[in-house]
């Protein structure tokens, strides 16, 4: 094999798009990874979804780690992922930037995302349905039970694959008739005023959508205000969330949930650092019946953990790029099983939604099962660069059926948005 | 201002020193920093410990965000220092990466160190000596409350420092007469046969080191041998520590320390994940009363935080070049001073003795003052390479006099042991 990146930037950060208390003017960005083989018919893609600066940096370190899989081979790949996983993140040198976490450990991410990617298109199948065809034994082998095992063991991972099995046929069959419920964020931005949310909240009914996520955290009485007006919008039958990406200390976080005078709130988002587990747990406590939700930035399974042995969070918000890649995903999907947390993956960026589907199907068809907690996130942005984009039809995500994990990005795309070569950015 | 980078590292992966059951060959580098300033006699070194691969990303973070002090001046720059420290992490685009955690965290570390190592210049003195010089007022504009103010007020810190002003001529006295406590870790690399072992420990008495830490994690046969043979070959007044660099997850942490059946170990170090609040916790309660001690890889003031709220650690462990710089050690400095746990400061690598030997003084004259708890990490490694190197002296640091934060490493060190270009590594 042999690996090639690309710094691809979109620039959103123009057009309030994106726009939130924590990030002002975000240029949604790919490193973006290509893993040539042999077979010049057989490539794979994927990408580290970032906001801009340091996109460079993360692809010279997707690079970087990419010579450790170049002598890998296609021919039984699939039994080798678990492994390839567990190297990808414990280089030793490497481990001390982190570790497991921030750059090096999404790139790890990228790919083992990557190797997914050419293993489902050798398979000719989407990822959701590769995963979800693993045997319970195959599915244990690809968790790092490293710095877990005290809350997952492999024995009890296996028996939770294992109840599981019998009703995969069942459940996949729901799936593909029904798809999987999305909420949408696009009416939600802090950067749109009154008059672009309520349209906008307006069309995702139409559109078919019952859950509605703002971004809030500017003001309190601009929150207030406009929650208000969203409500009048859209009427009682339709769930809001919102969403403060990390804005708030505890204490402030507690204050302004409870001035915000709305008990029907499905869930505050990120109310704080995303590495505060024993601070999202005193929210939580403070702001019942309001739920918490975090993930995006929770940067491994080790804190997925300890969010979900103190019962810090009622929502585990899992994210395509995050983390080191399907494989973590996986043993957070498993864990969060165990602990009875639904998984509401994140989703929005560049490819986010294009991704992170399959997780959340291969949760629906082989985990947990079809529930009514489990929400996928979409917004309605940069769908258009993708091969296989994602598809919301009446604000259910379909299960796509073309062969891959998701990330492929039209090579046009890549060329137009290159950074800083690209004609997007002349 | 401009900003220069030099990736420089050491080959001391082929020698055994440094390794432990988790490092199994690092060669201690450093992403080294130097800021010029419009004075050709004046500029900022600093650095960044890493241990190898990834030196290069670490030095290509830190030029890039060097970029936003490029326009600083010298004149009240100590002023300005908690203003730039938050600029440097809070960067919209680059905290997407983190956030506060990994490269650009430890890359915003390295450029505030650098413009202390400035005003350390200017002012003619040491570290140590200038930020115990500084008034409540200034120690408090350089922290970072933010995520931290429910368990560190500003008021809170300002009366801690406030506290202390009184009885830092007399405590100052005291540091330039006695020293600080040092421990050494020289003997205890898991990678020395007995004999090396034994020689080095004996060593070690001889020069007065009343505390000596052993590597562990490799095999408990051989841990419980080793200790053994220490405590044979120091006697029964040497305070032994054990330190297991992460290889454990929780159950094993446990066992595995009653499995060494000795109730006289004083701590045992990072015994699992550095990310494992809940689970150092746990492991604390459980192996009482050998108390747990963890920080070198704790990524920022929010872990430590939870560390200390649940109580996790008896040892905080802070490091000159993991977080971001000094002024985000002053922040844990005083939250530890708060909850009443005794800073501890990791060193070795290369040049963190230099630069960490600082922090434990300015605790020592500044906040909590001389107390039998604490001891400084030192390592007898790649002293040589400094303008001032570290002067360990009957086992006890002797305070610095020479102007500056430590880091400054000399111009033939820098160019031998350039990576790959240096004569170290034709």
């Amino acid at each position: 094999m042999s690996a090639e990146t690309f710094d691809v930037r979109y620039p959103t950060g123009a057009h309030g798009h994106g726009s939130d208390a924590m990030n002002k003017d975000p240029d949604y960005s790919a490193a973006y990874l290509v893993l040539t083989t042999d077979n010049p018919e057989l490539a794979g893609h994927s990408l580290v979804f970032t906001i801009g600066r340091g996109n460079d940096l993360q692809c010279a370190s997707v690079e970087a780690l990419a010579q450790m899989v170049i002598g890998e081979t296609v021919e039984g790949l699939v039994d080798r992922l678990g492994d390839i996983g567990r190297n990808l993140v414990r280089d030793s040198q490497i481990r001390w930037l982190g570790p497991e976490k921030g750059i090096p450990h999404m790139a790890a991410g990228c790919i083992i995302n990557a190797l997914w990617d050419i293993v489902c298109k050798v398979e000719g199948k989407p990822l959701w349905q590769v995963l979800s065809g693993l045997s319970p034994e195959q599915l244990v082998d690809l968790i790092d039970f490293r710095h877990i095992s005290d809350a997952l063991s492999p024995e009890e991972a296996l028996a939770l694959f294992q109840k599981a099995q019998p009703l995969r046929q069942e459940r996949e069959a729901q799936l593909l008739s029904d798809g999987l419920p999305a909420y949408t964020t696009t009416p939600g931005w802090l950067g749109y005023n009154d008059e672009t949310m309520v349209r906008l909240a307006r069309e995702a009914v139409a559109d078919g959508f019952r859950f509605i996520k703002l971004k809030v955290g500017g003001s309190l009485e601009n929150d207030r205000h406009r929650i208000k007006l969203m409500r009048e919008t859209v009427g009682p039958d339709i769930t809001l969330a919102v969403d403060a990406n990390q804005v708030w200390d505890v204490p402030e976080a507690i204050a302004w949930i409870k001035g915000l005078e709305d008990d029907l709130i499905h869930w505050v988002e990120e109310p704080t650092s995303p590495d505060d587990i024993v601070g999202h747990k005193a929210i939580q406590d403070a702001i019942a019946p309001i739920r918490v939700a975090t993930g995006e930035h929770v940067h491994n399974r080790i804190m997925v953990k300890q969010f979900l042995q103190l019962g810090a969070i009622s929502f585990l918000q899992i994210d395509a790029t995050r983390v080191a890649g399907v494989n973590e995903n996986i043993a957070m999907i498993a864990m969060a099983a165990k602990f009875g947390v639904p998984v509401c993956p994140h989703a929005g960026g560049v490819g986010l939604c294009e991704m992170v589907q399959h997780l959340a199907m291969f949760d629906a068809v082989a985990v947990t099962g079809h529930h009514s907690s489990r929400v996928v996130e979409f917004v309605d942005h940069l769908h258009e660069h993708f091969v296989h984009p994602t598809v919301v039809d009446k604000g259910r995500y379909r299960a796509p059926l073309s062969a891959g994990a998701g990330a492929e990005m039209k090579p046009q795309s890549i060329k137009d948005y290159s950074y800083p070569s690209g004609k997007a950015w002349k």
